[in-house]
């Protein structure tokens, strides 16, 4: 039997996955993110984490087929890292360093990437080749994987969808900054923005006025309880949400959306408009694109690291 | 010596090509498209015409790699198209049909796509992987090549970017049945629709009012002669197309975006201005992607054509 690793670098804490190469996860753990000087730390840390487990289970690194590994940032095809602002990382070869330091071959991506190349791996995507996944959190995150190979990009950031300027006339700048963006509206921290501005802004009675610290949950759930503003702010949600994803689709026609991250639990209300809205602003070939939840949930970067090495 | 056909079905003439397997053009010529009775004589038209030049020629099959064939409407990768309205055609398997009549391997595209690959092999996209195309005549036509590669998509319809929806408020309707499609506003056709508009709407006074039959020329002229309303008609245009190209590359992160068709000659006044608002919404790390304007015009179909049996 052989195996193979999937790791998955978050702000806080590393995912690890220990895996055969059929795709059955034996073992999974996690090590504490220490971006302290640089985040120098953390892919010694990575390889000292896989020299345990291989030690535990005396497995030899003749059996392993290698580490892949997914990051919060840019990565080109060569495996290179341009700033991963929330690991401390600037320029960083990781799949070179990894391999220094592992003596197993590796290969690095972005995590959004890889989490979508797990869904199609072992996930909701199980039998698609071309995908197109979006993880609705915090911000927004794009994977896109066509003939089942991750599309990495000319300076590593395809499906950056969260970035897709879909409002001109914005005048409030985004992270990333620029205004306008997809992220803006559509995450967790843009419904939430949306919502406290039409408070500020109008008399409309609201359930959401009571509320002392407004949550994105709390609009969302009044949305589901029929609350007249908070439905119209996860309907304009969900309209930017599907225009943006029918472009996409444009581009890419892709055959499955899968629709993942925090804000895709609040249920199908919610994912049932965003797909409403895709039709009807999509071409006309591709209104049928199939939607699906995300299905591995938070395993879904160390699937797809796995995946990488297969 | 190894030779190769490429061949462009438009709907008045196809374009067919004669090349080396090395990419030299040693003959091109054309012949009529009969679209009588659902188009079924073009490919046995086709077959006829690359017989007669095989021996004319005294090339023997088996000195022949293959015939690609280009065609205005989706094509599946299994090369079946599934409706060419300009052609009369339903569902065609024009892979096994051009086999089967020829003789010789045959693969089939999109045109646009067809055309991005041609440009990407021998044109101004020489050197480059990842590469998006935009074609801005009576419509806007898209190409999409990755890994030097044509992405076809689920449908067929992958960068069909004239139909990405940027303006949920439009009322008239596209060609495609939608309203708000990219197409109605950057194509000739829209151009000239955006002018015609403002001119029966406002009063602002324009050299405009003087023609009797407008054209997108006399549109695209006045804008460089400093009329204000045509410069702003053609300032939209151009936002509308930054904008759509900045969300596309946020999709797919090529190196490179080709702009091509009849109206991409109005000169760099247009196409600097399409970039300078494609840099103001593209994501950071995209802001330098190259731009480069088509330079195999017509033949820019056989040689894709051609390169699709490479």
């Amino acid at each position: 039997m052989e195996y193979v690793f999937g790791i998955d670098v978050g702000g806080t804490s590393v995912k690890l996955g220990l895996f055969t190469t059929a795709g059955d996860l034996l073992d999974k753990w996690e090590i504490p993110t220490n971006t302290a000087e640089g985040g120098k730390a953390i892919l010694p840390d990575i390889a000292q984490a896989l020299r345990h487990k291989m030690e535990e289970r005396g497995i030899q690194s003749a059996q392993v087929k290698g580490a892949g590994i997914g990051v919060p940032g840019p990565v080109t095809a060569d495996g290179i890292v341009d700033h991963c602002v929330n690991l401390g990382w600037g320029v960083v070869d990781i799949t070179k360093e990894m391999e220094r330091l592992t003596g197993l071959p590796s290969r690095a991506g972005n995590d959004a990437n890889i989490a979508a190349l797990g869904e199609v791996w072992q996930g909701c995507g199980k039998g698609y080749q071309d995908v197109l996944m979006v993880t609705i959190g915090t911000g927004i995150g794009g994977g896109l994987v066509l003939g089942e190979k991750i599309v990495t990009g000319a300076t590593g950031s395809a499906a950056e969808i969260g970035h897709i300027c879909v409002n001109p006339m914005e005048t409030e700048s985004c992270n990333c900054g620029n205004q306008g963006c997809l992220e803006q509206y559509t995450s967790a921290t843009g419904i939430l923005r949306m919502a406290k501005k039409r408070l500020a802004q109008e008399d409309t009675p609201s359930m959401l006025r009571e509320k002392e610290h407004l949550t994105t949950k709390d609009v969302l759930d009044a949305a589901k309880a029929g609350d007249p503003l908070a439905a119209e702010v996860v309907d304009r949600m969900a309209r930017i949400m599907g225009m943006a994803l029918a472009g996409c689709c444009a581009v890419t026609d892709v055959a499955l959306i899968i629709i993942g991250g925090g804000v895709s639990k609040a249920g199908a209300f919610l994912t049932d408009a965003i797909q409403s809205y895709y039709r009807k602003y999509a071409f006309h070939t591709q209104k049928e694109t199939a939607f699906k939840l995300a299905e591995l949930g938070n395993d879904a970067g160390i699937y797809g690291a796995a995946r990488l090495m297969i």
